[in-house]
């Protein structure tokens, strides 16, 4: 059987006439003789909704009920889907997710998908069926409904997709597919027409609006082809693969910005063992996500200078942290609001010598000052004063010849 | 066990502070050593919602996709009000019908529960557990969801009373009972203490706002008894039980009126067999409900009158059909626009003598003319003019004693 996986997101059935819209998508790849399995989100809002109900109800809503409450948001879009579907003439049916089954393992809020028995789906295919199933749930061992967690439909679509062999996984959204950056930010932001999981990955300061890095990565351990296109433009999407189908002569894939972050400098700490941990420790457990790190050689054996940046809205709990830990001695604590991290990223620079030293000469051209550096085997960030990002992302994006 | 079905309808859940006072009225009975099983409808107008949703997908929505449609809404008042319980500390549970499960025979959109597995719930109440069951809606063989029809919820609660030999039914609902006729109508109206299945079937028009009658049927049939009281106000409401069960010296238990009536009178039809029908078959065809029929003897054995009574609304279609009709004959067609129909309630008119005059001579005390009579064995229902239909309604609620 040639069958495709469909997965359309909150925004894709937002409202009736979105969903009309779903409808005919499905209803051509129906025409192209695939064999159709559906996944959809809840009608986008439907969610946010539920959950203000239940904070409503309880500052603490328990857990196994969250997931019976937000779970009815996927039977409402997936009944709508099927009755279109039903409406336009196709056999269609809603899945709920304890009638495929979907198994989960793991706690509420956040299991992930186990099994999928694939026997009633199968049947249904055959049967010329169109199966609308609801993502991002399933049910446990006790029958209890459980959800499972961020990107929790694009989940369900990737492990549908791996338990049916499926042919292709395609993830409906509202944005066109992965860019060279983020088109709000740069107006030449090219659309990605291949990309590897990898990339994608550290991407994912774009990516999350796409994807999940949750589901990524599970697309990745599953070896799923995933395209992201938009279900309003009908228009090619990125594909989203292993490394070695993508033939691509471009070095670097994108490029990537951040905003709203700032910096934070330890100057000469003691250098001994266990001091960055004794900083991370509280800022950890006061739920502060810390990004890049970067701590110099000591110059003198004794001191050293540690560097992180965190996002700015995190800046006063995290200097009261500091100033409060009385386990860390160093000479100076300095803060900078407004810096921003700018990443690019391709397979490409593996194999590609030079890329690190083109990168700083461009920005060194622009008169741009790198603060701090950090790299990793596919992606090199450094960290510039804010009001530095566009010009650096403009040059960056031509010297890569991401513009063409 | 001594187990008590608790049943809230749309309005006793219609907000978060509703559902918490819902969440309370649980509690209460949880204090009084009762194991309670709880059936909640969907918040009001969340259901309409949904049916909304659906024209617009299609106007001829798919009956099953409608059950899952719709379900979907008692499925989040379940969890929530089961996420109040645990917050307050109990241990309580959302049980969708699929996990009881509540087995359901009949039609999509009009199924009935023919089998209720009780296991899985006796264990939970065993446990100390408060079960929150979805009403309206259940599982086909096949293992679809299914609804079953106009008060579907009260359904629900009925055969759980039945299944789990339930000690009391208790529907709360946003009425504080039944009155012995409509206290928007008239001010003197009291409320029931006890009412027999029969009396609140044939007061089906003041019933109907408080129990669908095929509710109460069911209850008959099973002899459940039900008390329907307000989850606003905290009184007693009103118990609906056997004829056996209820001791009550007032001959009447309640007066109904009807607005909105017209009367059309064929005067001089050929009597012969089969007339009737050919009558009523092309009305029945076009849905329209014909109310009180009454047709006199042939004078003559050639000719009668025949007088029937329908909505307002359907006259004016009414004459049509009538009029196109080549297959019936008569002499004159006559239509009255304004017509109430005053009907007299109670068991207590099998045995005592003379509650037709009494009701006759009251009305003509007040020079009331009586154009139609239809009586049943506990019901007698006449057609009045409309504009005396309080007139009527006062002397009668006096004359039988219903204003103490």
């Amino acid at each position: 059987m040639k069958i495709v996986v469909l997965k359309f997101g909150g925004t894709s059935v937002g409202t009736i006439k979105k969903i009309k819209r779903v409808a005919e998508i499905i209803v051509g790849y129906k025409k192209k003789n695939y064999k159709v399995i559906v996944v959809s989100s809840a009608m986008s809002g439907a969610t946010n909704e539920l959950i203000k109900k239940s904070f409503e109800i309880s500052d603490n809503f328990s857990d196994s009920e969250h997931d019976v409450l937000v779970s009815s948001g996927e039977q409402v879009s997936c009944s709508l889907i099927a009755g279109r579907l039903i409406h336009r003439g196709y056999k269609s049916r809603s899945w709920l997710s304890w009638q495929v089954p979907l198994l989960t393992v793991g706690a509420h809020k956040n299991s992930r998908i186990n099994l999928i028995n694939k026997n009633k789906i199968i049947k249904y295919l055959k049967e010329g069926g169109i199966p609308i199933v609801t993502g991002f749930q399933g049910i446990n061992s006790q029958n209890r409904v459980t959800t499972i967690g961020r990107g929790g439909s694009d989940a369900t679509a990737i492990m549908l997709a791996k338990f049916f062999k499926a042919e292709r996984c395609i993830i409906y959204t509202d944005v066109e597919g992965v860019f060279t950056t983020d088109p709000n930010k740069l107006k030449k932001a090219k659309k990605i027409k291949v990309i590897s999981y990898e990339e994608m990955l550290e991407m994912a300061s774009l990516g999350a609006k796409v994807m999940q890095p949750v589901s990524i990565q599970d697309a990745r351990l599953n070896r799923i082809d995933i395209e992201v296109k938009s279900s309003f433009i009908k228009k090619s999407g990125t594909l989203i693969t292993k490394k070695s189908n993508i033939i691509n002569n471009k070095i670097i894939t994108g490029i990537t910005s951040t905003q709203n972050d700032s910096k934070v400098s330890l100057i000469g700490v003691k250098d001994k063992p266990g001091v960055a941990a004794s900083i991370f420790k509280p800022l950890s457990k006061n739920l502060i996500n810390v990004d890049m790190v970067v701590q110099n050689i000591s110059a003198n054996g004794k001191e050293t200078d540690l560097t992180f940046t965190i996002k700015t809205d995190a800046l006063n709990k995290t200097k009261k942290i500091i100033q409060e830990n009385k386990t860390i001695n160093y000479r100076k604590l300095l803060f900078e609001k407004g810096v921003s991290k700018i990443s690019i990223i391709g397979v490409g620079m593996i194999t590609t010598p030079g890329v690190t030293f083109r990168m700083f000469q461009t920005l060194a051209n622009k008169k741009i000052n790198i603060q701090v550096i950090s790299t990793s085997e596919i992606k090199i960030s450094v960290l510039i004063d804010k009001k530095n990002t566009k010009k650096a992302l403009i040059a960056l994006h031509k010297e890569f010849k991401l513009d063409n």
